[in-house]
């Protein structure tokens, strides 16, 4: 295993300390238990946006902190859950007399500590559930999973709950985003889990995995390589297919990076996924390219897109200012 | 070779096509010749900034042109130097009365292509010839290169730029942030050059290239992978020597990831550095760490420290608008 750190056990602690070190004008990191929240804090009354997750996905969720977007986020091990005390002590460091909303990705671990924590809280709150990956069927025993779709919804909501959205309504535009937004992801190499000290599969030179999610795991099936032009094709059909995006639909067009795949196949996949969708009538009229929600030294990508409305696309446009994503 | 491209060939045209289309609220793409120039344009009078470089460096130097940085980008194909005729197509289109700025990484293709440039441009224009990585002695037959030190000194003149300073205090600031600015990196791995089709070296799993530039070129030296902690300290020692920064001295640090290493890491490695140098009592005042000047799909990074005083920090401040580099 090659990676910069001193010992698997330390890496997460470290790691948030730089980062807490470097973002001082954003965010604030709670040492024990674990949680960055935002260091200018909520207007009385804002609703209180949390999110969270295992480790290893960054800037995904530590980056999206701060105004205009998350007010606290809770990083777990790597891509494990945070446990209930970080997310109720994150709550209750944030919570401004507007409740919180957790904005949740679809796994079994988060969703059950989210959950025990929302009971534990002594507010009202609510909890949007992510699943916005559409490689797996919907029908899959524990649903689908919560992927590079998380940031939209927490984007547009933020701006909403900055705006003085109330808890339900905020509750009910996650929703609504997370249901317009559809993500499919392909991987041409494993990570390695630094615990593990080894790539989580092994995969050959003329292979892929087409419909992974992001935790190093194998995807939907492995297939032959094949041209760019042909792999976005497949992606993006498959998105098209659950969305059914109509003529002149406005979208928000957003190709994730996994971590190792550099920028510039991330903008040729961009391009192609334009194409794909500018046959089709469809107008894309936001977008968002880079690495944001990555799965360690992963390489490959996610294509997401989302169905915009006017009230949408204001909510994007709004500024934020986080470590990872500043708009406005 | 895994990468998302049609062939090798039209890997650079169709991911500046793509990057074009991602962020046309801020530049505009000239097809032929190849440049990226701001679409808002520069005040009449103002220093035009022009960079450029082989490309496979992203976001260097594209994502940075915009309001505040570079006025024009010339990318060449990947780790090849542009030719005179696009530096000199790009800063037609965007000089504007004030005369123009390039502003140069230290490789012998680029050096003389923009010397043919600036000779055949009938009208003012200097050279600013970035030269900040401390890996080679300063007496090395082709001079230092020019690494991830050269977003600082497109920063930095690009903001006295917008604010109308003229061209022979452009100069001279470009020359002084150089002179106080220097890099030294590691890699962990090789990147492929898609033309190549197969990493430019074999390094095994227990080694690392000790002072590597951006081409994936072999480092300095190879020596057996160590902890983070003793990486850092012989990055940084190697930057203290050269700059020599006094207790209180300012300083901007900059950890720059090559390509494949997660963020995880690079805010790891920058907590790192942070300890050093405050141990030396030196004041980190300014910070950015990400992946900012890559080496395609390089596993491996670059610390990066400018010594700053109170104009050059007022300066890195000033609002900037580009598709990589957002403030204000």
């Amino acid at each position: 295993m090659k990676k910069f750190i001193n010992t698997v056990d330390t890496l997460l602690d470290e790691s948030l300390l730089g980062f807490s070190k470097a973002h001082t004008d954003i965010i604030q990191l709670n040492a024990q238990p674990h949680f960055v929240k935002r260091i200018n804090p909520p207007k009385p009354g804002k609703v209180a946006l949390i999110s969270g997750g295992g480790s290893g996905h960054e800037p995904l969720h530590i980056g999206f902190v701060g105004s205009g977007m998350l007010d606290a986020a809770c990083p777990g091990q790597i891509f494990t859950s945070p446990t209930p005390d970080q997310m109720l002590a994150a709550a209750q460091a944030v919570e401004s007399g507007g409740g919180v909303l957790f904005i949740v990705k679809n796994y079994a671990g988060d969703v059950m500590n989210f959950e025990m924590a929302s009971e534990m809280l002594d507010c009202p709150n609510a909890t949007v559930l992510v699943n916005d990956d559409v490689s797996l069927p919907k029908t899959h025993s524990m649903g689908r999973r919560g992927v590079a779709g998380t940031l939209i919804v927490e984007k547009i909501v933020g701006a909403a709950a900055e705006n003085g959205a109330d808890l339900s309504t905020c509750k009910a535009l996650g929703d609504r985003v997370n249901n317009a937004t559809a993500s499919m992801g392909v991987a041409l190499s494993s990570c390695t889990v630094p615990a593990l000290g080894k790539p989580t599969f092994e995969i050959s030179d003329t292979e892929m995995e087409m419909g992974v999610g992001i935790h190093g795991e194998r995807g939907r099936e492995t297939v032959e390589l094949t041209s760019a032009t042909e792999i976005v094709e497949h992606l993006c059909s498959i998105i098209d297919d659950e969305l059914k995006p109509k003529k002149d639909q406005s979208v928000l067009l957003h190709i994730n990076g996994f971590g190792a795949t550099p920028l510039m196949e991330l903008y040729l996949v961009y391009d192609l996924a334009v194409q794909f969708w500018q046959k089709r009538g469809v107008t894309i009229c936001r977008s968002l390219v880079g690495n944001y929600t990555t799965s360690l030294d992963m390489a490959g990508c996610s294509v997401t897109l989302s169905l915009l409305d006017e009230e949408l696309l204001k909510l994007w446009d709004a500024p934020v200012h986080t470590a990872a994503l500043h708009l406005g």
